[in-house]
């Protein structure tokens, strides 16, 4: 199976998400949005794409992979199709069904970071929405991220081992997920991470593992692997980071 | 296979994209958010339940749903699991992942009619974020809501036929969902809709259609059902639906 995945070139993103995972199993996919226009990629081919031409589904926003016949949109959508093909989640329903959910509180989380440099509208500049940003990042570091990061630090626990994972007794999707978020976090909000990741050690320890698997840390420090930047979802404004 | 929701009281909130699909398919279920707190349920039994203690696995937020063995958390996720065994959905994998995929995409329309009232935080109250409120709302009502409903009219509209339904051709839980959203927003934004609903005609009669289906026509005049109101996520608010 050749996958082809689709997303907006110069930020890791979402598609970062779908990278991790195809990377941390080792297949070959081609990253359309990073082939240049001439070649028929970048942003003209994921924007075309996006409407759904050839199959008559036009979806929302990428990223979108595709693999045979089938396409695919939304983060937590493409990793519950690809878990069990790249065997990164367990067999059974119940413990597809609970990663799907952790994925999905994931995505919550994802989207209350955008929004704290975005609380207005994503069509407006940060500079444009400076005030009300400070203020919704404010609740954030206050209230939101200490309680999506002890929840993590909870499921963790009740999961526990030597090495615990989030879901059964391997690393799955879900857990490469949490690295990119933790990672992404410690980007944007250096001075909150440093005080709070001290109250959620098994998070902590989690992402510093996962940065640590063969195929993964290879990739990590590969120049396939975009950095963090003020285009993205993890943005470093230092005023927003209180 | 008894099913119980466990969803806080007094809302339709995203609970209620539940019940449409349990009460359209006209399944028994408990809904252990309404019962009262002497005979066990309420709030109180919700959010205990929310913390997982029986499975050892902890739930972010509500809803979630008992199955058995198997508890399922976050919309989408429930609706997937649920789709199959309620027959609202098709068969094949392509057109569950479709189905998904949209899903996912109405999960984020109703987090940004969320935020629309609530752009700072959802632990202030909507007088302490009016001023942000009534600016993300004009950004919201001029360019998100015709982008979200102009979308579903176009995903209508390439799978054509006399009564189109957004996957297959038959109504999916996608479609109930869609009626609820829409339902929700003539509540919330009744002069925004009067004025877009024209422009997405297969949206609007999509929604009418499914309010006339049998099982689900009746329930909707039932006392089961909530009146949306300005604790959940629709909210009438004059002053945003600009």
């Amino acid at each position: 199976m050749q996958y082809e995945l689709y997303y907006w070139p110069g930020i890791p993103g979402r598609g970062e998400f779908i990278r991790l995972a195809l990377e941390d199993a080792g297949v070959e996919y081609v990253d359309i949005g990073k082939i240049s226009g001439n070649k028929g990629g970048g942003a003209g081919a994921v924007s075309e794409f996006l409407h759904g031409g050839e199959i008559g589904r036009p979806h929302f926003a990428p990223p979108m992979l595709k693999a045979g016949d089938i396409v695919v949109s939304h983060v937590a959508n493409i990793l519950q199709f690809l878990g069990p093909r790249l065997n990164l989640v367990p067999d059974d329903d119940a413990s597809r069904y609970w990663a799907n959910g952790l994925q999905l509180t994931l995505t919550d989380f994802v989207s209350e970071v955008h929004d704290t440099h975005h609380p207005i509208g994503s069509s407006l500049y940060y500079e444009d929405q400076r005030e009300e940003a400070a203020r919704r990042s404010g609740v954030f570091v206050q209230e939101r991220l200490p309680k999506f990061l002890h929840y993590f630090e909870r499921v963790l626990s009740t999961n526990a081992g030597n090495e615990p994972f989030l879901v059964g007794d391997r690393h799955s999707y879900v857990d490469l997920s949490l690295f990119q978020v933790v990672t992404g976090l410690r980007y944007a909000f250096p001075r909150a991470m440093q005080r709070l990741e001290p109250e959620v050690p098994e998070v902590a320890a989690l992402a510093d593992r996962v940065s640590q698997r063969g195929r993964l840390a290879a990739y990590l420090t590969s120049d396939r692997r975009l950095d963090f930047n003020e285009g993205g979802i993890f943005r470093h404004y230092p005023e927003l980071d209180t």
